[in-house]
C-alpha cells in the first residue's frame, strides 16, 4: 500500500491529510499558517509536519507517492507563485523548496482549482472528466477540469471564472478592478448587494431587512416563499446563467458543480441556476447537469492529494 | 523516417498532405467532397486516396504513424460526431469508421481546433503551450490550447469562442440563435454590419457605401485614414477585445493567433484589438502576445498531422 499528502494552505491554517490511492484517508491533521517575514516558515512547518506524521504512522519515503498542495495564488504549471494576497509570499518555487524541504515528489496548484480536482474525485462530479466547480463563497472562484486534467494556463491564472464579465452596463468596481464580474453579483457579497437594490425599489412586503440582510436571509426566505427574496434569487440566477453559458462555450462540461458556503442553500439554489443557464447556453451545450458539492473543507487536501498520484 | 497524414474535411473539397515527424511537407493534394446520400462516400473516398499515395510514394503501414482527420463540427474525444451543417452526416463513428477504412491509426478532431494545433506547431503560436487561436471570417471559430492539448470538452463543442456573448443588449439573432455572441460583430459578415449601423448614424465624409461596403473596404479605408472607418475598427476592438478578455479568464493563455479571411487586414487590425483587449483583461491575463496566423488555408491538413503525431 502507498500513501500520499494532501496539503491545502490557507490564510490562517493549513489543512493537511494523508489519502491511500483510492482515495481513503489515514489521518487529517491542521497546523497554524504562520505568515510573518513574508510567510518563511510556511513551507518548513509544512515539511516538519509531513516527516512527524510519517514517523507516527511508520512510513518511509518509499510509501510516499508524493505531496499535492494548494495554495491560495496563481501557480504556473513549474509550481511557481508570483505573489499571494494571504501568506506574504512574493515570488516563490514551491515545487521546488517542498521537494528540498521534504525530500518528496511535490505538485503545487491553486486552491480554486485543487478544490475542483477534489470534486471530480470523491466529490460531487464524480467519475466526469469534463467539469466546472463553482464555489459561491465570500468571492466566486472556480476551476476548470477538461478532460480529466486541471486548466493551468500560463500564468497559472487560468479557470477566474468569477472574473468573467456579465454585466456591460455596471458602474460599481469588482475588487479586481473590472467592472461586471460575475463576482460582483453570485458571491455572498454579490447576493447582498442584489437584495439591497431589490429592496431599495420594492414596497412589497418582505422579511428581509436591508441593514441586516444575508445570504443566507435570501434563501431562507426564497423557501418560505418571499416574493422579494424570489426576485433576488432570480437576479443572482439569471447572472450566474450567463457566467456558466459562457464558460459552457469555452469547456463544453459534463457537470457543473456548484460549492462554496452560498452553495448551502441546496437545491432551490441549483433549481434558479440550472433554468437560467439553460435559457441562455449554445445549444451544444445545454445537456449539461448540476450538482452540489459535497467534501466541504475537505476538497482542498483530497484534491491535492489527487494531483499527487496524477503527477506520478 | 516515419510518415503521418493530415486530412482537412471541407464542405467543397478535402485536403490532404503528408508530413514527416517534424513537420516538413511530402506531398499535398485535394479531392471533391461528395456530400451526395448523407456523405456516404466521404471516407472511403479519402482513405482510397491516402492508399493511392502511399503506394505512389512506396510508403506501407509501417511508415505511418497515423492519420489525423479535421471535421466542421463538433466531434468528441473518441472521434464521433453527431450531425454536421455541411458534410451531410448524422451520427457518425468518424474515428472507427476511418480505422476500418485505412487499417491505420486515426484521429479525429474539430477543423477549427486542429486548425488551432497547426498554427501552434508550425505557424503564428510556434514554441506555445497556452494559446487561443481566433478565426475571423464568415462566422468567428476558435480553438484553445492548454498544456498543449486541445480543449474538446464532453460534446466535442469545446473552443466555442465565437459564441461568447460580448453584448447583453443585442436585439439582433446571432446564427446560434442566441444574441449578443462574438461573431455577430468580429466576423467578416459582423464587421460590415457595424459599418452599416456606423455609417447609417453619421455624417462624416467617408469612402465607404453602405450598400457595396465589405470587410476589406473597412480595414482598406481605416489604413487610408478614413474617419468613419477607423470608427467602426474601434467598435470591432472593442466587442473583440471584450471576448478575448473573457477567454483568458478561463484558460490564461501566452498567444493569440488571430486568423481567417478578415486577418489578412494585418499587423492593424492586431493594434486594435490588442489595444482593446488590455483595457478590458483580468489583471493576471494582460501580458499575452497577438500574434497574425501564417499557415493560410494549410493550417488544418498542418493540425491534422499534428494530431496523429501527438495520439501516437
Amino acid at each position: 500500500m502507498k500513501y500520499c499528502f494532501g496539503v491545502d494552505i490557507g490564510g490562517t491554517t493549513v489543512k493537511l491529510g494523508i489519502f491511500e490511492e483510492e482515495g481513503k484517508d489515514i489521518d487529517k491533521w491542521e497546523i497554524p499558517t504562520d505568515t510573518e517575514n513574508e510567510g518563511v516558515r510556511i513551507l518548513p512547518d509544512i515539511a516538519e509536519s509531513i516527516k512527524a506524521k510519517m514517523e507516527e504512522h511508520n512510513m518511509t519515503k518509499e510509501d510516499i507517492i508524493g505531496v499535492g498542495v494548494g495554495v491560495p495564488a496563481p501557480v504556473t504549471a513549474e509550481g511557481v507563485v508570483n505573489g499571494t494576497a494571504n501568506l506574504g509570499w512574493k515570488y516563490k518555487e514551491v515545487t521546488k523548496e517542498m521537494e528540498e524541504l521534504t525530500g518528496l515528489p511535490v505538485v503545487v496548484g491553486n486552491d480554486a482549482n485543487v478544490a475542483a480536482l477534489g470534486e471530480m474525485w470523491q466529490g460531487g462530479g464524480k467519475g466526469q472528466k469534463n467539469m466546472v466547480m463553482i464555489t459561491l463563497g465570500t468571492g466566486v472562484g472556480s476551476g476548470f477540469i477538461v478532460n480529466g486534467k486541471l486548466i493551468v494556463g500560463e500564468h497559472g491564472a487560468g479557470g477566474e471564472g468569477g472574473h468573467v464579465t456579465v454585466d456591460y452596463d455596471e458602474t460599481d468596481c469588482c475588487g479586481c478592478g473590472k467592472k461586471g464580474c460575475l463576482e460582483q453579483y453570485a458571491s455572498a457579497t454579490g447576493i447582498v448587494r442584489l437584495a439591497k437594490k431589490t429592496l431599495a425599489k420594492n414596497n412589497k412586503a418582505t422579511v428581509l431587512n436591508a441593514d441586516t440582510v444575508t445570504a443566507k436571509d435570501v434563501w431562507d426566505a426564497v423557501k418560505a416563499g418571499d416574493e422579494v427574496a424570489i426576485e433576488v434569487a432570480e437576479l443572482f440566477g439569471s447572472y450566474l446563467g450567463k457566467g456558466l453559458a459562457i464558460m459552457a462555450t469555452i469547456s463544453d462540461p459534463a457537470i457543473f458543480v456548484i460549492g462554496g458556503g452560498v452553495s448551502k442553500a441546496g437545491d432551490v439554489l441549483l433549481s434558479y441556476v440550472e433554468k437560467n443557464f439553460k435559457e441562455r447556453a449554445f445549444f451544444a451545450n445545454k445537456n449539461v447537469e448540476f450538482a452540489l458539492a459535497s467534501l466541504g473543507n475537505d476538497a482542498g487536501i483530497i484534491g491535492a492529494a489527487k494531483l499527487a498520484l496524477d503527477n506520478q
